[in-house]
């Protein structure tokens, strides 16, 4: 293994940015799924509804939106919104030697707010469940950004 | 702190990642900003509406778009197309050993880009300020995948 | 260079992951291309039409979807949500010292499903193709980020 990986809080972040990518990954099977299973068929391309149904008249009415697939969609992009800026703040993060225990906090609070998000969001639980979940996520990031910058700061006054 | 950050062009890129990084979460608070200030509330989600609102057939008029938030989110998302990319290839091109002042005009050209690129979208500036300040940042991000691919092949071969 | 570029596998990470990032960031231009040449003229926005007619009546009616233009923005996203996570994913896969010949097929099976999927996506070619490319580029994902979860986890139980 390479020296990155002796250091105990970037093993905890590879560990929980592996994890919640397993997750933002997932959304993909899971908008399919729901385009095949919703009572209606609902795809996003021609050659999709061409390979569920040969009558012309019909693959033009396949090709179109579903409230629930929609959802997943959504769900999808705000993953890609708050979790791939995470993996990419937090690699920086874990390179600045913060304190392992402050460290663990920041990726726990973050990957649990992750889960409580996409259950709110897929299950469209009352608000403010989603947007709390996602706030809290988003400070999290915010958080760690701010000791990087500081952190870097700091090494220019110092040296 | 790591050994990486020991490398004065390590730093330089943790620091302007991290900024650039920071602007594009802001985009997810400045769209929910909108959703709830322009002169219609606009929501993507029921349960969204049904926080403002009890009555049945008010909840369904407030799932609706608006152009200002179309525009923020077209915004978020050129960001995402557009950093993540630039985050991604600015790790590897920094551990490539460029030139240090070489590197720090390709990550400040980047960023500065950026910003001209926010202001220019969210605020609707005549073309072509958009479409520029969008060409100079996929330049700079192309010119250090140029970079990477070409160190590489060059230590293939003196190997 | 840094001393992680000393590393065989991670070298050639390096690489595999810069070509496609820069495949991903190909799929802007090539919007902008389609926006520009389709039959009809296609934009997002009004400040992009006025730059192509100064007619009030003629901006309005720019200001419209065509099916090329979003089946790009389409493929580009699908990019988006599959090429990022790779990067991501296969950076800490590259950290973990896996065996390289190992790696080496993850990463090329990676690359080469993607450019399946784009050709297949942008010339709009039957059913599987598309969906099948997609699913293996999945997989290779799953699969390293696994590595990454089960690596991590016996070194905590040895050491």
């Amino acid at each position: 293994m390479a020296s990155l990986m002796e250091d105990e809080v970037f093993r905890s972040f590879a560990k929980y940015a592996a994890i919640v990518t397993v997750k933002l990954l997932l959304m993909g099977p899971l908008t399919a799924y729901y385009r095949i299973t919703r009572k209606v068929l609902a795809f996003a391309n021609p050659e999709d509804a061409a390979a569920h149904s040969s009558k012309p008249e019909e693959k033009k009415q396949l090709v179109r939106t579903n409230e629930d697939v929609e959802r997943a969609r959504r769900c999808h992009q705000n993953d890609l919104e708050s979790i791939v800026p995470f993996v990419l703040v937090g690699l920086l993060y874990a390179l600045t030697g913060p304190d392992p225990a402050w460290a663990l906090l920041h990726f726990r609070v973050f990957v649990c707010s992750r889960l409580v998000h996409t259950v709110a969001y897929v299950m469209a639980l009352p608000q403010p469940s989603r947007g709390l979940s996602w706030a809290v996520g988003l400070m999290t990031t915010l958080s760690m950004a701010h000791t990087v910058i500081h952190t870097l700061y700091l090494f220019i006054v110092i040296s």
